[in-house]
């Protein structure tokens, strides 16, 4: 099992000790996702936490009509979980899909809880990753009340600069809450205006 | 200063011992905020979590045409920060003002690292309030991005139900996303509804 990049990523925040990083890692497992399959469907209640190894990840949500709403894309290096159904083990609306194969470490919600008890100092590193996941969802429901779509395009440029010209426009477009066709005609004019 | 509530809010997550509680309390300040005043504003450095003891407060920024959108309301019990600002100590783009005269206690970012660190527990107390923030911002983004306005303003009620009959309707509507105007029509259809 691969946890370099996950022992790297908890590294940021906290110190661990050997037998601290080896205790963690024995809570992990790894789990393949293939393109297009579902890691987690609506009405199921979320009980892991999913660090992306190799991949990329989506969550989104379906409405009434059939549309989808893509939360957030998680990339190698990103958590991701329907948090709202694991705090309250109550059955969650969203979807997490495979945009590509991917490898995906899972940390299950009640080894969350025993690793803070008995590492505490985990308690601190969820705190941060949580700080940051909370300003990014603040980030893009400001976007979304006031800013146009182009400047929600260039947001999403910089906010993952490892997906632009990785992602289908069909994924981007649907984020940023515009048609493909008006993405493309966005881009097309972002071009023009470059070659001027 | 009145230290009730916030010891009451905390201790639903944590169990302090009364010298911790003292410690806690040495770090706060008492602020009176009078209606319309601003509490944060754009371009501010944000340096402090502000906890309702007393009113309401409300975060909102306001983008290029001069047009609110509100983030959050903090009635007493409730948490307020330009969470990005504190974090990065970059100037934020949040304003804070009252919407009634309003008494906080306010907890400076560097007292807050110092609290965590002399006391460790509140590590887990952070962690737990952001949690739940984290949940009801992306609930907030999941509405905007996929419900019709009406259901929107029903989970208001839902969400806020102690500010119902108590915010000015424009308010209410900056919230929601639709001109007041939509929201009175929306609200007349509904008692239409129940009468029926």
């Amino acid at each position: 099992m691969q946890t370099s990049l996950i022992l790297a990523n908890v590294g940021k925040h906290i110190d661990l000790q050997a037998d601290e990083a080896a205790f963690f890692a024995s809570l992990l497992k790894e789990k393949q996702v293939k393109r297009k399959q579902l890691l987690l469907r609506e009405n199921e209640i979320c009980l892991h936490s999913a660090f992306v190894n190799t991949g990329c990840l989506r969550g989104y949500t379906v409405d009434k009509n059939g549309y989808e709403h893509i939360l957030q894309f998680a990339p190698a290096g990103w958590w991701i979980a329907d948090m709202y159904s694991m705090l309250t083990r109550q059955p969650g609306e969203l979807f997490i899909d495979a945009l590509e194969d991917t490898e995906v470490l899972l940390l299950h919600v009640d080894d969350r809880d025993l690793l803070m008890r008995e590492i505490p100092k985990f308690e601190r590193f969820f705190r941060i990753i949580l700080e940051n996941s909370l300003v990014s969802f603040r980030q893009r429901l400001l976007e979304n009340l006031g800013l146009p779509a182009l400047e929600r395009y260039l947001l999403f440029c910089k906010r993952y600069p490892m997906l632009i010209d990785h992602l289908p426009q069909k994924q981007i477009a649907a984020y940023i809450g515009v048609t493909p066709e008006f993405l493309s005609k966005m881009r097309a004019e972002m071009r023009a205006k470059n070659r001027r």
